[in-house]
């Protein structure tokens, strides 16, 4: 009988060592870049009461979340009529009070109302863990992956919108991707243009239509919004939009002009420009901050600014970021009054950019500095001294845990990219010497072994 | 209406700021040392098909599994009879292909099978992953924690076993525990036994009754073996077990007389007496190495040495970590002749003990180092100029997000205990100055602008 090769869930990834290291080059760069700006760490637990997660992300959103099943007799509190419709969505609730979170906002919300007596506001948490959807699981699309978020709570100043732009700047340079772009729009700035066209209600229809403009076209966008129930008065109305053009403040003037008569819409324009003067004042290394009227992320809770991060134009790779102010994150669980706003870098295409653009460091399969060869008993006692003290110096360092043939060995040394190999051998133990070969040239040189520790530091 | 407070499920955990910096300690001095012992990483997914875990952990270990539901209409695949015998544990298997992992160490056995062409064997990796399991929560038991394990793969050389030595006495030393026991046994010295007393089918109820020997006495323990089935001539030949005395070395020789007739018991005495010689030349730095026969955890599995570490005797903890040899760990997944061995932290019991001891470095709540007072928009932006400064330089440093009052920004300073608050008031900023004001001491100085951040190094 031969067993089939085990394999893992659809849409779920193993990471090997040398995946790892790439992930987590990602991940340290943004935490600590995440603590510079004086965030702070939790973690909440993989799974939450279902109740605190269904109903918060649309109907969409429910479906795509992961439920468990009760521990036990699950069927045990079945009422007997909803077993016997045999409907999955009816016996769900009752067999399942569970679920993985589907993302970390939501279970920061549920922490900040929980918590609200034991932290201090302004709240500036950061929150790296994985979240699960039952997503159908296609390139780039994972049933299992990380968020990277950053949230402040409880405060209202527009400089944290700037201090965000910072930092997309200071992450992307610091993994030293060139040509990211932070757009920028404001949620007021769409209700101003649905205010001009005297269509406050068609404000999704409207601005889920004009996000396609750089896909589909003018001409398109327009159709598609007329079948909307847009009228072509109105739409003739708002025509500039269509047409912005010109850098970051240029597109302020013309938006000033369009939306004159709106008070909502020049409340966005002011905080925006706000943005962008201080941030024209402070400088950016790497990254352009644009304003794009068309972005419409997120327009179910963001009530201000709203950020999406474009990956370098070469990489074609779409968002690598994005987030928003949202007035009343945490309403749903209560607490009312508690302005946020937060961030989020996406892990999984940030990795395929620096892959893509060749950007890892070299030395990140570098896992170990140091191999001794296994020569027998004694031989190996007298490697693993100086293995202590290589370790005690802060290199990572291993005796080859069997004594078998030499060219094993080197090989094994050969798939760690091992930078040194030390070689005690019966000779070398009687005259108290050790060999040190260096893995990148070649050679090889013998000393005492009470030296050998010294040797590779002076390398 | 007033909402109810939301909550978690029973059995998890959130983790606030000050706790998460505790537990990365830990888990950072551990992985710092599994990096320097030659380890590396790898990260599998949290959820498993089904039958990877199922019948891995014992009937009790399957119970505590938890299940995924499958995602959508999770009934359409479920056979009539199946559902009409309104049986839980025959339904489950329809309607959840899908389960969080229990451990770390079947997925690692799965990882292992699964990619084994593109691994270099020897193997040495680390996993600190959270795992779940549905038991009854109490005090130090959760049902989200998580398992910082090290691993080799594919080596059977006694090094491994010195090694794991070397790395408990590194970690707990690291972490400033000192009286940390490291004790040992061997699967093979407990078979003897078994054999000695003629009695190897029973093995397990031998060292199950012996296992209690500490707890409950010679006479009950005696006791507990005849009602297991073993006959008072047994129990009378294996008497002086009950009652070996002296250091490791000392326990050795009572054992080589009491085994002398059982060549397994003998082979497994000359690998501990390896073991203990080895770690005697070598020296170990805080930890102590114990011979303990009466040790016999996950003799299901094990089939070499086995380790439990013992907390320092004034914390009353029992068991931080442990581990051992088992000879087949992957061939339940069909993959014969990979000896194995490895060993784990247990973060959560480890946690306790530092707490307890009060181990904790005092500067982990230090998350902020300068905190920059907000008196508006001008004194701001030459704040955040400061901040950009001290950010390059590696301080963690923020302004407040609004302009409010004074007394209400110094508070939030206290609360995040900031080492130095810089005020830029609009008289400072007139006179291109800025006050810093040493937390600590409550002193404050007044600084041209350009030389605040040579102030704050020159601290």
């Amino acid at each position: 009988m031969t067993m089939q090769k085990p394999s893992i869930p659809k849409g779920t990834r193993d990471f090997s060592p040398s995946e790892v290291a790439k992930r987590n080059y990602i991940v340290q760069t943004i935490r600590k870049n995440f603590e510079q700006f004086g965030f702070q760490p939790i973690e909440t637990p993989c799974f939450e009461k279902t109740e605190t997660l269904m109903g918060k992300y649309g109907e969409e959103g429910d479906r795509l979340i992961f439920r468990i099943l009760d521990a036990g007799d699950f069927l045990s509190e079945v009422p007997a009529e909803v077993y016997q419709s045999a409907n999955s969505a009816k016996l769900a609730p009752y067999i399942s009070g569970k679920a993985l979170r589907y993302d970390l906002t939501v279970p920061f919300a549920r922490y900040v109302v929980q918590h609200q007596n034991e932290i201090s506001f302004p709240f500036k948490r950061y929150q790296i863990q994985p979240v699960w959807r039952a997503d159908r699981p296609q390139k780039g699309r994972y049933r299992e992956f990380y968020q990277c978020d950053a949230d402040v709570v409880g405060a209202r100043g527009l400089w944290q919108e700037v201090e965000f732009v910072q930092l997309y700047d200071r992450v992307f340079t610091d993994l030293q991707v060139k040509g990211v772009t932070v757009k920028m729009n404001h949620r007021k700035i769409l209700s101003g243009f649905a205010e001009i066209i005297g269509a406050p209600d068609k404000l999704i229809d409207f601005t889920v239509a004009l996000d396609k403009l750089d896909k589909i076209g003018k001409e398109k966008v327009e159709e598609e919004m007329i079948q909307r129930g847009i009228t072509p008065e109105a739409i003739a109305k708002i025509q500039p939009v269509f047409s912005l053009e010109g850098d970051f403040s240029q597109k302020i003037a013309q938006l000033k002009d369009i939306l004159s008569t709106s008070p909502t819409g020049l409340e966005g324009i002011a905080d925006l420009e706000f943005i962008y003067t201080q941030t024209q004042l402070l400088g950016l290394q790497t990254a352009a901050l644009e304003l794009e009227v068309t972005l419409a992320r997120g327009l179910n809770y963001y009530t201000g600014a709203i950020f999406e991060v474009a990956a370098p134009k070469e990489v074609a790779l779409g968002s690598i970021g994005g987030g928003g102010r949202y007035d009343e994150l945490t309403e749903i669980f209560g607490l009312k009054g508690m302005s946020g706003i937060g961030i989020s870098f996406g892990l999984d295409r940030i990795y395929l950019v620096l892959e893509q653009l060749d950007l890892f460091p070299k030395t990140l399969d570098n896992t170990l500095d140091v191999l001794c060869i296994n020569f027998g008993e004694k031989e190996a006692l007298a490697s693993f001294k100086v293995i202590q003290q290589l370790r005690a110096k802060g290199y990572r360092a291993e005796l080859y845990p069997e004594s078998t043939k030499l060219k094993k060995q080197l090989s094994y040394a050969d798939g760690r990219q091992v930078r040194y190999v030390i070689l005690i051998g019966e000779e070398e133990l009687s005259n108290a010497k050790a060999v040190l070969k260096n893995m990148l040239t070649g050679e090889q040189t013998s000393y005492p072994i009470e030296e050998i520790v010294k040797a590779i530091g002076e390398e």
